[in-house]
This record gives structure tokens, sequence and C-alpha cells, in this order.
């Protein structure tokens, strides 16, 4: 069970109010490289952790606690930055300088129509659980396979994407607060990389995990090629060399090579539809 | 741009077709963890490839060509798992034998009411692009960032949840041609999880790649708390140790260790309304 | 503007409830192919009409209206179907010889499993608008372009996959109440299918419509391929022959020929990474 | 900011473990009447609270931290429901007792037909963030509206739809331990309801709320119909007397009475499509 | 079964067009506070209302007919907003005047960005079901419980947001044909929300609604908690005293009061993952 | 099985990037419209073929392998569209002339604000499987029903709402690159409605395929209305005539007519709920 502080893990400051940034954070709370994901998607991995001991269950759970309060920090920062935005299409709104003073220049109208236009409509200006594109967050997005190395590379998946975003957030603004925000927020993505990863090390790295699950014998799969790059090109000429292509694999249980991909397989014929399945009847056999 | 060959890249057989097996394999073909979301997850990756050489853009399409054939191969075995299902609700259906005597006994009735219905109803006994539960697969699963690392590791993430999946779908079933197709399937999830990783490594491995994205500088994080593990737990007791509390960073960069979270921001205040944003009068200044 | 009759447009009867034909019913009305989707696909093509004259307009709204009387139908189905439905898991439902008697023997948990949980979780034992698998209905499937041509064609889309569906369902079960209603809505199909095709013989069938959209002058599309039909096949070999591959196209504006697909174009080459856009620094232009 | 303790807010005890009530159970996760939709919509409706004091920004944050336990418990007890869960499709499950035993005599082919398929296939036995039916839940149902008012009356429709889902989990089971588990979560939506409702009261009842938002003049909406229940039906016959056909209004500034609905506006006529504007010739004007 | 008038139930005039204004009426069409919502949401309470007497029934079926209307009307005011929209990213457009002169200066190009580019691309200038963010409507936000009180509230938090949104689309604009259409709309919303809490008084109000459902007898839920405010701040202080903390409770059954938030229950574990699982081997028992 | 050629169909040269240019293509891809669409549809289709003979998997085959390499040439565009966008919300990035060159004299902010802002956020500039308003593509657009002619009709459906965008995307260019590209898209779009009309003719025309599904014996389908078109209007005027209100239908198996609709069925009355179903009291039979 949780408990809460009334003060932010972070200070979160907005020197320049500005609504369409607004909407850039939004990506930030409910986009698939957000927030949200990384909270619940640690959470649910900590409820179904099956596993002889609690370690990884009390690991997950102390990040996704952590997580919660990176979405209210940016929820903070979404309101914060819509503070002065125009609520009418026309341009009184710049009349009395507001958003015209504040957005060096562009007019109300111009900022309306770079706002996510639910920030004006729906939420009295603050932030909302969907994505910049104003599409909502989706939980089919956050994955808890009950395969521990499985779902720490879709960890490392997320705070990879994530902090590829955060990056670009950083770029993409001047405000001094807002940029101090993010430099802590990219620090956490640096260690929550790590953290995964550390993880996949502690459980023997490739060699411990690979191939994922490692408690499927390998002995049932085919041997024939599932250490082989199929080379899918038209005109058959080898794919460019690298690391995937020769030498032994990663996980020390195989060696790379090339192979022209060729069907093995049939032309899969169904034959005719049955005479009930509503089916045209120049389907059915005669 | 593409060419097709009418074989599958792989035989498909189905000695005792079975419907509720049909449903299962929905997941491989439409959910999160299936063959649509890695073919379109490569292909997308190739085409926005943005590098100073085509290398990885070549692989990638190699690849996303070769998962094409697999969505069809799944495709054609819910086709013939499907060919024995029955098409009304009432046991008349077993009256004939068909699925009764296939199913070892169960009735019709028990068969539909274990199937997708729209297996039934909407397709006319064949495979469409939603995963077990019936839910339509949601292209924002593909995730292509323009970080070729990041997008390494969501490749990793699909392929070990992929395999995770794959096994399970193995383990179900004791059709001898069905566990055929998925020992040849599983082989190819085996080497595809090293392929990502080994573009990782190729990269320079966690020194070369991480933090992720390596093009923003590290000094502009904050400094303070980018190896740390943050406790979130109400007793303030540490969490476990683990490779991720203390020693040198995976990357090499810095040295992790446990800091006990708390609040360095503020209580967000927002204040009050404005008066023509639509809220009660109460929530608006005196 | 609407009116109401509290009566429905044709008599739903229901001589043994059964909750797994409940759970069918719902894809014809919240199913891709059900009657939430024309009801409503044919209100917006009306409330969106733009022509010289009113006369398709008028004819959409009667026939949207009506199609509103369908979902009707069909959510009192729903329900009458769900009327004995179990509310416990356990065998004791089936004690007390409702739905054990009912179903012919089917145990109350038995039933359980089969239904929509929804149908007993959330709704009270009534229809809500979602399909067979409990999927909501998404309104991105109310197809309605602003070309009245491709809109009818949409329609005919609709009704043709909407009856194919109706077949099915009167297949799917012996219940003499749900066949006659079946009997009237596939009767209704029928004449819809009709109608929309007739529009486009209307406006002087293929030769007055095609290619849709009529109104971009064919000197502007390209005139070495449009009539093409290109072969993708590995082995260069032609497709088998058929109405599409020789001989005067449909529209009598064209003559139909068979082409081999091969690359028209370049090797897309994007190049690298800009510095500030979140990429790694190995796709950076060193 | 948050914290957590590794306990559960009240003891989740499960008896005999029932896959199938696993299914159950996640409508009361990710259902739109589930414990997901509370915990967020408080969440969020505290972060963008904007008001002259913190008060209801305080109290939202309280309760909001109160159902992320609830999740928590109801994820557990997913998990626990499945520890005897089949994992493969044929008879042999059954044949070691486990899941026939349990499940008084369901064989295991049929219990697997009455699971959701993605808690054998995606999750290894545990919780994931969907409904009954295996639909994600999606963001949208987040409603936080800015107005006071309105997100109060947002909070009781959750509640009230949530206690009656509770109700029928707690109806649908025998197990004891899952009985008391609904009996503590019942009663904090007992108390829930009211607390939204005593917002209302605090804030002066249907007087002092209503219309909502109170921020509107009425001075500026229609003064003819605003307090009218309209009648639509076909005979024009009234509609039977309630308490909102005649008397004093709810809010006490205005008083009901009984309008028969006829059309006050024009037949909409957009005229013909622009040239340009992709549609057939023949919507265009000659 | 319905019948429908050419005519609008209301009149809708624009005096200017404004595209990037139809862009903002979507959100009252496919909004989840929009008219598509209400109106199929009665519809649906209405077809599956279980109850002694059809008044209820009745009464829903008059209102959710007129709200067709308002999609309707809203569908027109759109359409109408679309009339002299650009058809081309380029200044040109501005060149004739058209839309340059209509939006004070705005151009062509301005006025594309500020679009819904389906309105462009997908409709030919008319509605569509989706919201401003051109998010297509999602018919999970019906909500019809079975439950009468919980649906009177599901449609007054409808209502509320419903008018908070138009009070905001009316505060957008200053078209004096669009002021007049939300006058009457707004007016209608005052209407409605009166309408649905007049159930609730009619039922018996607080003391007889709740809790809702309130055919649970409250001796089996949890007494001890089931009027106490949990407070889950870290510190443990109180939270702010409000008609919630103490006091008889709203429906009289009890008194509020004031609780430390502890967990009562365990710490869960789940244990090892079986051998057959899809797990890794380090989460298997040795 | 697929195989894939590195080089591009057709030629895809941008002359002028632009980001919101960008922005419209995306409904070429991701849209209902869209390419993803037609490539996935066809090869559902073919996968799921029954029928005596592989003719029509075959054209299905050849034509969904075309597809895919549109989708990569848009993909392509998209990306070539995106190379001068700027990278951050203020006016330094006009300021080095990169964008306020090309756009005419927009501002780097103007362009962000057009953008969709996951171009600059999540892609790295680079398309991504998403409409213009960047909802994500859902894959229950892929019609695949089992009924051949059902089928074509959802593939001129596709193919004539695909031509309308087209069209509309080449007007609203003035990029000669771009617009070479559509003319060819659009010549193939041409010669794809002929092909599925064909198969129609094939098959015998309406005579031949209608009512579809045509396995289906009429005489099971209601005798008296499945030719009459329902009159819905208030008024019990006639509608407007048309083809389909006189004369023989155009499958050749009826005469059409026009009936006035009215009820022929029951008000419908459900009757109390159960007790144990969670409704209120006041719903329960006393």
């Amino acid at each position: 069970m949780l408990y809460h502080d009334k003060r932010l893990q972070y200070p979160v400051r907005v020197e320049t109010p500005d609504p369409v940034y607004a909407r850039m954070l939004q990506q930030a709370i409910g986009g698939i490289e957000g927030e949200i994901r990384v909270c619940m998607q640690y959470f649910f991995q900590a409820w179904g952790n099956r596993a002889p001991s609690t370690k990884y269950r009390d690991m997950l759970l102390h990040t996704a606690t952590e997580e919660m309060g990176h979405i209210e920090m940016l929820a903070t920062a979404v309101a914060m930055n819509l503070e002065t935005a125009p609520t009418e299409l026309q341009e009184t709104g710049a009349a009395d300088g507001i958003v015209g003073a504040v957005m060096g220049g562009a007019s109300a109208r111009h900022t309306v129509e770079g706002m996510l236009h639910r920030h004006l409509l729906s939420t009295g200006m603050a932030a909302y659980p969907a994505n910049s594109d104003g599409v909502p967050f989706d939980m089919s997005h956050i994955y808890a396979s009950g395969n521990l190395a499985a779902d720490m590379y879709c960890n490392v998946a997320a705070e990879t994407t994530g902090r590829v975003l955060a990056v670009r957030l950083f770029n993409a603004t001047t405000d001094a607060g807002m940029k101090d925000m993010w430099s802590f927020l990219i620090g956490r993505d640096t260690m929550h990389q790590q953290q995964w990863l550390a993880v996949i090390e502690e459980l023997g790295g490739h060699h411990g995990t690979l191939p994922i699950p490692n408690s499927f014998p390998q002995s049932q799969e085919n041997q024939e090629f599932n250490y082989s790059f199929f080379a899918t090109g038209i005109d058959g000429a080898p794919p460019p060399p690298g690391r995937w292509t020769e030498g032994p694999a990663l996980d020390g249980k195989g060696t790379f090579n090339v192979v022209q991909n060729r069907p093995l397989g049939q032309e899969p014929v169904l034959g005719p539809a049955r005479p009930d399945s509503g089916a045209e009847t120049q389907q059915i056999a005669p």
C-alpha cells in the first residue's frame, strides 16, 4: 500500500508559461515512452512476481513508487505552462497582452491552434493522461510477462525510449525551470537504464539469461536455424557482415551463420468453404 | 519493395484441429508479443533509419521481411485449427461426430464457448489481426524511436516476450504438427534475441551505448542522483542489496549508491480558477 | 431531429434464453459489421452531404433512422437471452434447475464461462455497445468520405458483411423467435445492399463513377500503369488470367494488362541524424 | 510524491483458487468501474485542482493514494486465483488432479476455455491492466474536468458503478477469503460514495452548485426551455409525470414543465461540393 | 423505433466560418463529454431497463431521442464552419482572399495547421465522430450499469461535464450564430442535470438510494471502516476537516470518522514459478 | 513468404521539405483509407481464402505484396519532408534560416505547432503507423469476412476512399516531387478499384453475387420487405423517387417498392430486476 507527501520529489518551476510546451509535456505523461507506463509497468511486474525470493519484487516496488512522483511532477508542469493560455479563439486574448507578450509576439489564436484543444476545452488548463497528440494512454503498453529477464529488457526499452524523449523535451525548451526539471528526470532515467541491466548481469549476463526463457530446453527448438541470419534480399546477395553473421553467439551456445531464406513449407490450400458458413456459393465445392 | 512466394517459410501441419488452440494462436499474430508487431516494428525502424551508413537499415529489412512470413504461417495454422469447428450453438454439431470425436468428448457447444466468437461470426473460420482475447492489434506498439540503441532494446523486449509466448504455446498443445512449427519459430526467436544484442555489442556494449541517448552530454543531467537507487519504503529501511546498489555502474561512468527518497520540491499550489474557465464559482477567487 | 415510438419495428421473441447466444448477438450490435455502425455511418453521410440537391441526404436520413430501430431490436434480444443467466460461478445456480434445464444440461459454471462476463458484471444482464469479444465499438469505423460514390461502396461493404454476419447468427441458433427476427433483418439487408448499388447505377454505373473520385482529371495520374495488374511473384511467372488481366477496363477508359513489378525508384538513404535529435552518437556524422 | 509499504491494506486470502474468478476480478482492476480508474482519476483531479484553498486537492490525494492499494489487493487476488491454473489444453492437466479436484470436476480444458487466455499466455499467471474481457484499460476514462462539482459527480458515478460491480463479484463467489476481501472493499465504496456527495453538500447542495458550471450567468442561456422536459414520442402523448415534469426545479431557479419537441430550426442544406475537394463530379455544381 | 424530421431542433447559423472552431466543436460531438455519448448512454439504459414499471425506460427514450437531434445540430455546425476552409497548404489559398479575409489576416497555411487535418483529408469538410484531437469516440464510455441510481449519477456526470464543455465553447467564439446555438444547448443541459437528480429525489434521495446498490445488505459489508476517511499522508497528520470527516453520514446510516491508513494485510508472496510456465530458471524453485 | 529489394517501387522526391505535409502524409500510411490497411487486408483475405481454386488467393497475394511497397514509399516521403524540421519551440530555429526560408516565412514555432509533435518527440523525424491526427492504426479495420464478394466490396471501399484521399493530398501540395509520387499512386488506385469490381463481374455481376451471401436461401428471409424502401419521415410523405423505389431490383430477384415504417413489434418490457443482481431495491419486484 502507499502513502503520500504533498510536496514534489523535485522542484517544478516554469519561468515563461507556454501552452504549446504543455502539449509536448503530455508525451512524457501519457505517451508510450512516458511515466504512467513505467510506473504501472513496474507495479504490475512487482505484483505478479513469482520467484524463490522477494528481492526483485521489492526492488520493483521501490522504483514504481518513485515513478508515480514523476507523473505528478509532469502534471504540475503542464498546469503551470497553461497558466496564461487563452480561452478564446479571437485576437482579443492577445489584446490584453497576456499571451502575446509571453510568446514573443505569437497571437492568442496562434497559440490556441498549437495547443491541445482539450487543455482548453476538457480539463480547465490541466494535464490529462494522453500523449502530445491527445491520444489517451492505453494500458496494453504495460509489459509484464512473468519472465524476469524479458521484463527487465521491457524496462530497458521503456527507460531508453523514455530518456530519448526527455532529451528531446530538454532540447525543445529554453525555459530554465523546465530545463532544471528535465536535468533531474534525465539523471533518473540514466540510473533506471542501469538498474534493469544490472539485474541481467546479476542473473549471469547473456550466458545466464539467453535464450529467454532459458527454462525451455534448447534441444526442443530447431537446431538448424537457431543461430542463422536469414537473408531475404531478392538478389540473393549476402547481407553486410556484422557481429551477428559469424562467430560465436552472444550466449556462447551456438555459432552465427547466414542462410538465404527459401520456402521449406508448402503452398497452403484451405479448400472450399462449407455450405453453412456464410460464403458465396462460388466458394463452396460444387 | 517486396516479392512473394506462395509457399510457406516452414511447413505448417495440424494433426487434430482444435478451435480453442486457434484462439490461443491469435496471441502470436495480433498480441503485443506477436508477429505483426515485430514485422512492422522492424520495417518502420528501417524506413526511418538515419545513420552514416545503411548497414543497420539493410539488416532490419532482411529480418522484417522474414517476419512477414511468420504472420503467414500463423494465419495458416489458425485456419487449419478451425477446419472442423462448429457453426452452431446446439448439440447437433456434436451429433455428427465431427467435433465431439476430435475434441475427446468435448461437445460442440463446449467448443463454441471456448472459441473466439469472431472466428465463427466474422471471418469464416480464419485468422484476424487480434490477440487471443479478440482485441485488435493497435499500431501504437510499433516502437521506432530514431535512436538505434533504444530501438535495439525495444527489439530485444519484443523477441524475449515473443519467445516466452512461443514456449507457452508449445507447451499448451500436444499436436505434433503444431509442436514442429513452434520448434522452428522458437529457434528463430533465439537468433533474433542474439541479433539485436549483437548490435549493442558492435556499438561498444554498455560503455559505448549508455546512457541512451549517448549524444546528450551527461554534464547537463543532474549529477547528484544519476547513479542512485531511490528507496521509497515507508520505514526508511534500505532495499535489499543488488548489483545496482553499490559498485561501479555498468557503463563505467558512475558509482551506484542508495538514497532515501524525500521531497526536494514544493507543494504545488495552482491557485484559483479563472472566471471564464468553466469552473464553479467556489473555485474562483472572491 | 428524431421522434420515437415505444414499440419495436419487428417482434423480438426468445423461446429459450441462451446467455451464450446473447454474446453472439453483441457482434451485430457493436461489431464492425453491426447496426451501430450502419446507423451512425448513414447519419454522418447525410449530415455532411454536399451536392446540388438534397436527394441523397434525404434517402440517407430515412435509412439511418430505420437502422436505429435495429439496434433497439438487438439490444432487446440480448436482454431477453440473458433472462435466466446465472449470477454466480458455482454449481448452485444449476441446482435450482434454471439454467441447467434450459441449456440442455449445461451447468451454470459452464454457461458463465461462455458468457461475456460483462453481461454478468457490468450491465445487469443487458446489452452494451461492444462486439462478441467484448471489444467496445470504435467510431473510427464510421466511413463518410465526402465522396458520394465512395460512400456508397462503403455502405455496400457494411451491408454485405452485415448480411454475412446475420446469416451466421441465423444458422447458429435453433430458437424459433430468434430465427424469425433474423429472417426480417436479413431481408432488410438484402434491400439495403440493393439500395446503395442502385445509387451507383443512377450515377451512371462504372462508366459514370469510376475512377472514384471522377472529378480528378485522369490526365494527371500516371498513364502507364493505371490499368496494369502488377505481378509480385518471386519467380516472375504471370498470375492466373482473370477479368482484370486483359481486355477493356470496367470503366471503358483503359485496357487491362499485366506488368512484372520491379523497382523504378531509388534506394532511400536518409543520411546521418542531427546532433540534437536524441540519436546515438554512432548515428551522427563524424 | 509517494512511499510504499510491502504489506497490503487488507488481507487477501483465497481458499480455493479459481482461474475463472481470476478473470472476473480483472473487471475490478481494468474495467471502467475498476480501481485503476478511480486511483488515476483522483490523482489527476488533485494535480489539476485550481481553487482558492488546497483543501480539496489534499482530500483527493489521500483517497487516490488509498485506491492504489486497492489495485494491489486485486492484482494479488488474481495471481492467487491462478495458482493452480492449467498450462495446457489437453486433459492431462486434469489427470494430475490439480485443477479437476479444485474445480469440483471441471476439466483442465474446460477451465482453460473459461480463463482469460492472456493469463495463461502473456502474464505467467498474474493480473494485467485489462477488464474481464481482456480489453486493456483506456485512460480516456479518467474524468477530470477542472470543475469541482462536475468532478465530484464523476467520482460518485465511479464509486456507484464500482460498488455495483463489487457486489456482483461478492455474489459470484463462494470463497470465504474472497468474500472477506470484498466485504472490506464494498465498505470502502460506501464511504467514498458519501465523501464526494459530502463535497456537494459543503458547496451548498443543489442550490449552491447547479447548474454546473454555476459561474456561467444563466441570463446567457436560453430561458424558454432550460427547465422543460422535451417529449419526443411520435404520438405527442405526454410522458409519465415525475418529479421533473412539474413543480420547482431542484436548484430553486426555475419551474419544470413539459414541451412537445418540434423543429425550431431549418433543413440544413450544405450545397454543392467544391471542384477540388475529392467529390464526384455529380456532387459539384454544373 | 424512430422517425425523423429533416429540420433541426433549433436553428444553426454561422456568421463567419472558422475551421479551427470546427475542430473545437468536434469535442461536443465525439468527446467523452459530447452528444454521441449521452444519446447512446440514454438509449442503452432504456433498452436494458429492468424495473417493476416502464416509467424510467419511457423517460430515457424521450431524452435519448432528443439528444440525437443535438448531434445533428453540431454536425451541421461543423460543416458550416468548414465552408471556406483551404484545401491546400501553400499561401495561394489566402491569395484569393477567402480565408485570409475571414480569419482576420490568418493565412491559409496558418488555418490548415490549426484545423483537424481529417476535416480536409478524410471527410470533404464535414463532421466525423471524433473529439477535438481527432480521437474517435469509443463506445466504452456508454455507462449503463443495470442499477438505476448509479446510472442516474453517470448521467449527471455526463451532463455536468457536458455543460462545462458547452460553456467553454460558448466563451471561445465571438460568432453570434454559434453563441445562439450554444445558448439553447446550455439551457438543455441545465434541464438534463435537473432531470437525473430528480430521479434520485423521487427514489428517496440520499437515504433512499445510498449506498448504491441499496439491495446489498450492509450487514455483509465491513462495518468498521464503511464511514471512515482514510488518511494516507506520510506524516500521519489528520486531513483538513470537512463534511466527510465527522458527523452523521449523508445516508443517515453511519457516522463519519477519520482513520490513519495502515496495513492490515500481509506482504503477498507468490512463491516460485512453475517449470512449464515460460519463466527464467532463476525464478523456479531449485 | 516474402523477399525484398532495397529500392523503391517508384521514385520518391521532395523538393521542399514541409513538416506539415509530413503530417498530412501520415493519413495515407496509418489512416483508415491508408496503405497499411489495404496491405494487411489483402494479406488476411488471401491467408483465409476458402474456395475450390486458389485463383483469388493468388491474386490477393500479388497485390498485397505491392501495397507493402506503397507503405515504404510513403514512410520515405514522410522522413524526407521532415529533413529540415525544427527541434525546438523558440524562434532560434528560424534565425538560422533553415525553416524560415523553406516555409516562405513561417517561423520555426509556427511549424512546430502544425507538425505532429510525435514526429519531433517520438520518432526522430520519421514516419510512424498513425494517421494525420496521430491516432495509431487499429487493425480492426482489416476487413476479411470469409465471403469473397463481401470482401471485394470492402476492397472497393478501401480503394475508393483511398483514391479520394490521394487526390486530396495531390491537391494540397505544390511540391513537384510529391505530385509525381501521387500521380503514380493515384494511377495504382485506379487499377485496384477496377480489379476488385472485375472479380464481382467474373462472379456473375449483381445477378451472380447478390444478395450477399448468395448461399443463404432467400426463401428463409422475410419475403414481404426484402425489396422495400422504408420511409421513416415523421410526416409520412414518400421519399424522393430513385432507382431504389420502383422497378426491378438490381439482382433481378425482386421488385422495389416503398413502405412507410411502422411498429410491427411490441413494446419490450423486461420486468423487475433480480434481487442478487446489483440493482436498486426500487427496481426489484416487491
